[in-house]
Parts: C-alpha cells; sequence; structure tokens
C-alpha cells in the first residue's frame, strides 16, 4: 500500500465535507502522483512488457486461430463451434497451469420448443496463496452473426490486419481481452515473475444470447468458487472516446420478438389484397407505436423508474473528454437526436432506448416480391438503465402491445416474447479496484482512464455483484471505433498489445491496494 | 355460325331496351342452349379430347420438365435459367412445326446501376389461313421467388403429385397454362384436324417483373406481327371460386420500395441505442403511415379517381357463385376485413389496396441481433383500379413519404423508387370471345362459367388493349386454392388436362363465331 494512498487516509478524519472532497481527489488524482507504487511499478513491469512486446505477432497468431472459429451462440447450429472455441481456450489455461472445470449449466429450451444442451461455462484457477487478493476475470468467446453479404470489407473470420488494425468476428468482444488477460498472465510465468494475486477465471459461450445458465451457477458456486473471490473484472466494452477509460455502469436489455401470425400460407397481393387483414400491416403499427422519431420510448410506464438526473450527475458529464465531431465521423452520420456532448453521453449511458432491429419472415432479399407474409415476427430490444426492472418492463410491454393489439380488430394471432432480461448495472467508484484501474492505465498509457458508464449491456456484471456481493468493475481496452456486433469489427494492435500490458500492470497494481 | 346465334341476332332490331336484354341473355345463356355449334362440338372435339386423355401422363412429364428450371426473374442472377426456359419453349414449338423470332427487347438497368440485357420474347405462329380468324395466346415462363425454407412440403423445382394436386413454382403461374396452349394444338395435329383457327404465340419471361420490354415490342410491331390479329387471349390467373370462370378486368400494380440511408455501418444498439435516428425507426414510421388495419389507403389523394360503384354494378356482385366460408378456410382466416361475399369480392376486384410485403438490410434471420441496421428498404405495392392512373399514384406516394418523412427531422437521406408501374384492365364483356368462351367451359365442364375480375396484375392485358386496339380475354384454368406466389403453387391434375381440353374447344367455339 503507497505511502500516498496512506497519507490521504488519514485525512478523512478532519470532516464529512472534506472527506468528500478527498474522495473525489482519491478518484480523479491518485494516479497522477509519483507515488511509491508507481516508481515500483516501472522497475517491476518492465521486463512483463518487454516479453508482451517481443511476443506480440505469437498473441496475434493466436487471436487468429480463436477468430476463425465460428462460435456464434445467436444460431443453435453453431454451438458446436461455441464449445470447440472452450475447449480450445480450456486447452490454453490447463497448458499455463492452471486447473478447469467445464461446469454443465443445463439446457436451453429454443423457440421451437425444442431443448438443447447449453455449453458449458469454464471455471479455472490458478496456483492460489491464501495471503494474496484473489481476482476473478470474467469473458466470453462466443460472437455475434457475420456474413460477408453484410458488407464485410474482409472475411470475418480470418483476422486481417490493415494499417494497424485488427479486422475480424470477435476481435474486440471479446476473444482479444481474454486472450489478452492469459497472454497478461503468461507475462508473469515466462519472466519467472510470481502474479501478485490469485487469478480465478470464468469464460461462457453464451454471452451475446444473455449468457443462459450463467446466474444460476453463480448462485450455485457463491460459497466455493466465490466464497474467496475479492475482485471481479470484466473486459468486455471499449472506450468510450479516444481515451482509456474504466467503466463503472452498463445499460440492461430486454429484447423482444413480436410475433404476427394469421393466413396459413403466404397469400399473393393482388389476388387478396384489400380483403385481408395483413400480419405486416398489423406488425408495422405495432412496431410504430413503440418509439418515436425522438428517440423516446412510447410504452406506457416503462421509463417511470428511471432514476430522476441530480445538478452533480450532470456535472460528470461535463469533464469527459468526448468530441461529438470525431464520433459522428465514426459513425457517419450528421447529426444525433441530442445536440450536446452530454446529452448524447447521457441518452447512451443514463437513459433507456428503443431500437428496431428487423423482421423475420416477412420479404427480405434484394427484388421485388409480391407477397402477403403469412406470419411475420419484430425484433425489438430495450436497454434499461437504474431503477428499471426487466420483469417490470416486459409486463408492460406485453401490455402495450395486446392493448394496440386489440384495436386493430384483427383475426390474427398475436404473441410477444421476451428472450433476454438483463438488469442494468451501477458499481461503487470508491472501490479499490477503480484506483488500482487508475494507476494502470496511468502507467501504460501515460493518461488519466475516464470514468464512463457503457450504454450496452454485459448482464454478467449486474449479476456478479447481486449474487456475490462482491466488487465488480469494467476495464475495456477496445477503441471506440472497433465496431463490435458490426461488419468490419476489429482491434487495433496498439489496444491489443497495449491492453495485454494494462492487465498485468493491473494485477500488479490491485495487490498493491488489497 | 350457329342458327341459335343468328337467330338471336335477329331479334335485335326490336328496341334498345330488348336488344339490352338479349346482349344479357347472350352473355348468360347461349352455351347453356342446345345450339348446333355446341351439337357439332361434341363430335368434333371427342376425338381431341380422347387424345388429351390418352396424353395426359406425357403432359405433366413435360410440365416437370419445365418447373425444374428456376426460371425467377426477380433475381437477375437467375436471367441465365430464364432464357434457357424460353429457349426450351421455342425449340417445343419448332418441333410442332411453328416459326419462331426470339424477339430482343432490350436492356434494362437494375436499381445497383448495373445495365443487363432482357431475356428475349418469343413470337410464334402457326401455318395462316387468310380465311380463318387469328387468335394470339398469351403466355409467360418465369416464375416467382421459391426456397424450401419457406415453408414448402416438397421441393419447388420438382413437380410432385399429391392426391390429385401437382406443385411446383410455375405450375400453375404460367408453365401449366403455357404447356395446355401447346398441348391442346398438339391434339389437332395428333388426330389429323385442322387447327380451325390461326394461332400466334407471345411467349415471355419477365411477366414476374413487370413485362420490361414487352409493351414497347408490342408498339414496334403493331403493324406487323399484330396487324391480322383479332383476338388476344391469355390465361395467367385462377378461377375465383370452385367454378370455371372468364375474366373482364384485372388490378394495376405499382411496386415501391423506400430505402432510409443512415450511419456509414450498422451499429450496436447498446452503444448508440438513444442517440441515432435509427434506419428503420424512421422506415416503420413510412410504412405504418401507408395503409390502416381497415385496408384503407392513406395517401392523400391516391384513392381519388376510383371508379364510382354504381348500383347496377354492385349487383353483378350477387350472382357470383362464392362461398365466404370456404374462402376462409383455403387461405386459413377467422374473418376477412369486409363481411359480406360482395365486400369481399369488391376489395380484391374494384378497389385498390396496399400491401407491405417486407424489408431489405434489417435482421431477418432466427434469433436475436442487437443491430442498428444502417439501411433498410422497405418494400410495398399498390393493386390500382379504373381510373387510377401509375404514374399520378407515383407522384402522390413520393410526396406523401417525403412530406411525412420530412416531420421526422432525420439527417438520414429518403430514396423511393417505383420499379413496376402496370395499369388496371377492363375488358368489353360483348365480345365474341366471352360467347366462344363460355361454350367451351359449357362443353368442358359442363357448367356456366362465372363472369369475374382479377385482383392481381397481368400488365399486357391493358397494354395489349390499349396499344393494338384487339379484343382481349382471360381464360383462366387454375383453381382458386392453387396459391400462385405462394408456398406449395401447384395445379391440379384435373384442371391441368381438362384446361386443355377447353383450350382446344375454345379454338373451335371461337372459329364458328367469327
Amino acid at each position: 500500500m503507497s505511502f500516498f494512498y496512506l497519507s490521504n487516509r488519514i485525512i478523512f478524519c478532519f470532516s464529512t465535507m472534506t472527506k468528500l472532497i478527498v474522495v473525489t481527489f482519491l478518484l480523479f488524482h491518485t494516479s497522477t502522483s509519483s507515488s511509491p507504487s508507481s516508481l515500483g511499478s516501472a522497475a517491476m513491469l518492465e521486463p512483463l512488457f518487454q516479453y508482451i512486446d517481443d511476443h506480440q505477432n505469437q498473441f496475434i497468431q493466436r487471436l487468429k486461430e480463436w477468430v476463425a472459429v465460428n462460435s456464434d451462440s445467436g444460431d443453435p447450429t453453431k454451438w458446436g463451434e461455441v464449445e470447440r472455441m472452450l475447449k480450445m481456450t480450456a486447452d490454453m489455461i490447463e497448458k499455463m497451469g492452471g486447473t478447469v472445470e467445464l461446469a454443465d449449466v443445463g439446457t436451453h429450451q429454443l423457440p421451437s420448443g425444442e431443448t438443447m444442451q447449453l455449453p458449458p461455462v469454464i471455471l479455472a484457477e490458478f496456483a492460489r496463496d491464501p495471503k494474496k487478493a484473489t481476482l476473478c476475470i470474467y469473458g466470453h468467446v462466443d460472437v455475434q452473426p457475420a456474413k460477408m453479404e453484410d458488407g464485410w470489407v474482409t472475411d470475418p473470420f480470418i483476422l486481417t490486419e490493415i494499417k494497424g488494425n485488427m479486422f475480424g468476428r470477435g476481435a474486440t468482444d471479446n476473444k482479444g481481452p481474454v486472450l489478452a488477460w492469459l497472454h497478461a498472465i503468461e507475462s508473469y510465468q515466462a519472466t519467472q515473475k510470481e502474479i501478485p494475486v490469485n487469478i480465478k477465471l470464468i469464460i461462457e459461450g453464451m454471452e451475446e444470447m444473455g449468457s443462459f445458465g450463467l446466474l444460476e451457477l453463480t448462485r450455485k458456486r457463491n460459497d466455493s468458487f466465490f466464497a474467496d473471490v475479492n475482485f471481479i473484472v470484466i473486459s468486455d466494452n471499449v472506450w468510450a472516446t479516444l481515451n482509456p477509460a474504466l467503466t463503472y455502469g452498463t445499460r440492461g436489455s430486454s429484447y423482444f420478438s413480436v410475433e404476427v401470425d394469421g393466413p396459413k400460407l403466404d397469400l399473393h397481393s393482388g389476388v387478396y389484397g384489400g380483403s385481408i387483414h395483413e400480419p405486416m400491416t398489423d406488425l408495422i403499427t405495432l412496431l410504430g407505436s413503440l418509439v418515436n422519431h425522438k428517440g423516446k420510448i412510447l410504452v406506457t410506464g416503462v421509463t417511470d423508474n428511471v432514476t430522476v438526473l441530480t445538478e452533480d450527475e450532470r456535472k460528470t458529464y461535463d469533464k469527459i473528454n468526448f468530441d461529438l465531431e470525431e464520433m459522428k465521423n465514426v459513425v457517419g452520420v450528421k447529426k444525433f437526436i441530442q445536440d450536446t456532448k452530454e446529452d448524447v453521453l447521457m441518452a447512451r449511458w443514463r437513459y433507456p432506448s428503443l431500437s428496431i432491429h428487423g423482421i423475420q419472415g416477412a420479404f427480405s432479399d434484394p427484388g421485388t416480391k409480391t407477397v402477403i407474409p403469412r406470419k411475420v415476427t419484430g425484433k425489438f430490444s430495450i436497454r434499461q438503465v437504474p431503477n428499471m426492472d426487466p420483469t417490470d418492463v416486459e409486463r408492460k410491454v406485453k401490455e402495450h402491445l395486446g392493448q394496440v393489439f386489440s384495436t386493430l380488430n384483427s383475426p390474427n394471432r398475436l404473441k410477444v416474447t421476451a428472450t433476454v432480461g438483463a438488469k442494468p448495472w451501477m458499481a461503487n467508484l470508491g472501490d479499490p479496484q477503480y484506483v488500482a484501474g487508475k494507476r494502470a492505465v496511468k502507467n501504460v498509457f501515460g493518461v488519466e482512464p475516464e470514468l464512463i458508464r457503457e450504454g450496452s449491456t454485459i448482464p454478467i456484471a449486474q449479476n456478479f455483484q447481486e449474487e456475490t456481493g462482491k466488487s465488480v468493475m469494467m476495464l475495456p481496452i477496445g477503441g471506440h471505433d472497433d465496431g463490435e456486433h458490426s461488419q468490419n469489427e476489429k482491434i487495433s494492435r496498439n489496444n491489443y498489445i497495449k491492453g495485454t500490458k494494462l492487465f498485468a500492470a493491473y494485477f500488479y497494481e490491485l495487490s498493491l491496494l488489497h
């Protein structure tokens, strides 16, 4: 534990008022000081960093092998590939001296009614020393769907480096970061340094589907696997700007399927058009009732529980170094719904949103087809924030859609299914993990990390925090323009290799603070 | 010319009032009488019918060979198959002694900007006798798209007979009827009977796309190919009920693509949701502004020119033998938008309709994908009736969508394209073709045909009538449950074989009336 940290601690007794100022000071300034820990870090970490630099092409080759596996968990026919990917991960951990359990997380019922065995979850650990703090690292090795015809410039399953960026599905979400953790451990082992914290790993293959079975597993292993864990760290998101970041909150998500089932077969729109209650007409009305062009969710009551913005919270957004014009260029839009940096960030991080993703069963190919589709299923999701509750959201969405549908006087059959329901997550910023994370970032990147929230969902963050009561932090290494879930997903060589160093440094900084 | 027909003609001089009654009588009752033509027909046609019965399996084998060709004109990559199908058709006509010209109809520009050579149009004729009437038969050998995964029970390109129905793409629309015409000619040739009319054929491969190039070809050949044509007959629709029918009107059609182009790549709905003007949200609003749940088109002014229903016209619908309950079973719906037989038929035949077919570019697969699609294209079409004009409809739709889009304050780019614009068609019911058609139906099926209109579009019917000034009739042989454009399209063995007899009989009856 550093002198600076101790000396600051002494000031704590002054007054509550002073305490508040000091905590803020701690959060924003500890790692900028030249504390003994930072000075010690440099000497301690230099050989590790050298090893990582020297082995970067080997690390990239491993990522290439991982990206080559189409472990798309959204498609049950690919679950075999998900299992193969988990096996490759387990083999690597075992070769590094870790012990691995492939934990059974049961079965899952598909929308078709079929029941399938879920891929297992990796529970792994390296040699334990009761004197050290125990860090549990979470990651996932499944990916989103990817097809060349979606607009990929390179084959999504062949990692391809172009001008310092390495393109491939899973490069940043989340195969690259999982490998970076393993390579950080390797850097200690290869340089004969003792890893300063006990390491546990949880690696799953169902994250993109909503981490089926993992919550239950967490509950079951709360008194065993998790009993001696002090910290849980997740690197499954990206920076918000050009600067490195620590993430202290994520939005939750519920994914809805709205099926409108009508005639028993597709019909010719010439022969039947005008006489049929067309499922597409019903569905378009249903989807059109969800959100307006300003992004406002129109489902009655769904946003009632959103935490009210305080002036103090609003001010935290002023400090974030976010270039609105740069972001417009990255995504290729002339404007966002909101006009200011603060409002855009709040729309992405602390307010809910509703996106309509597509329609299954309708005509979706190029060309012209004059069909009345017999059954169509709209897909949309709601990103949730504190204090929205997925169960409450699901109930209100179903009520709303049922009510809108009842006005259509339609003989078609409506079925609304919520397939994922993940709560939003907010961490305690005063936790030692955040101090260690800030120091590690400063050490590797030479700048202060930004303290950010994340619009996307890592359901397990909230689940881990709620179920285990342990400290949870998110420590991203992906760039803000990595395009996770998009065409041409990538991670830069720089972020991948410096990210590996960050993780190695983080082990060390965390050990000093425990 | 028959005695009965002459004797009725004599009555014409009585008075205008009487004349009207007699015309009606002629239209509804001529073929029920045992006129000399009908008596003559039986003896004349019996050997032809016998030949057709004896060769039905061979006729079905030919249809099987034709159905095996995936001549989907909606997909330009399949135009090679369309050309192969046209070549097979031309070869068959030539083997039967016809002369064939493969007429060049120029090029077509795809939405991508690429220009492609259109498949040719077959202009064929059999030996001409200036004393005979000349009948020009129109048909097409291209098909709608079909994939097993759309819900076909059998392979759409392997004609499969199940309980008297022959399933396959194009079986009824329109390969079956085209073959039936050729087999009707064959029945005269094989039984050494002189074909009583001169036969010309126009067979195209672009009907499902809107008959690209055919209108221009009709204009060019008005003074040559069409000069000696007396009648044009089209068999490219189906009966409306269990009864055979003659069709005297079709709806027109315009097909619209509404493209909303937004960010330069697909975005993660978690990361960006709430801050982006999502193209899908814009598109859903645009599509939702087109038609309401009662089938009413909401585009301002589009229905202004629809012919006003008169009491006389309304009464014609009373006579049609249409079983609403049976039709509900066929399509598998509990109710139609309208409650009565008359209103349902008018909604399908004499009022316009708007159907939304689907969205290209959005997530359309099974499973869950949390994407904000970067560019989405909605597809819809409007079926038009007299006196709507496609050019006027296109202008009003574009104005309407532009106006709705302007209210969204969206930075996305809207592009509305009308890819097909076909006028509605109405024939003159007093034409001799309808009398001959009625007699032929009575002769083969033993019942009176119903005089119906058709909700779907055969653009060329109106084009032929308008450009050549010749009489046009539609003489369907497909059953009302054939499911053209749907999964499991079929034609029954009974309709296919009796339809061939109908065409043979029709040649004969038409020759008597000319």
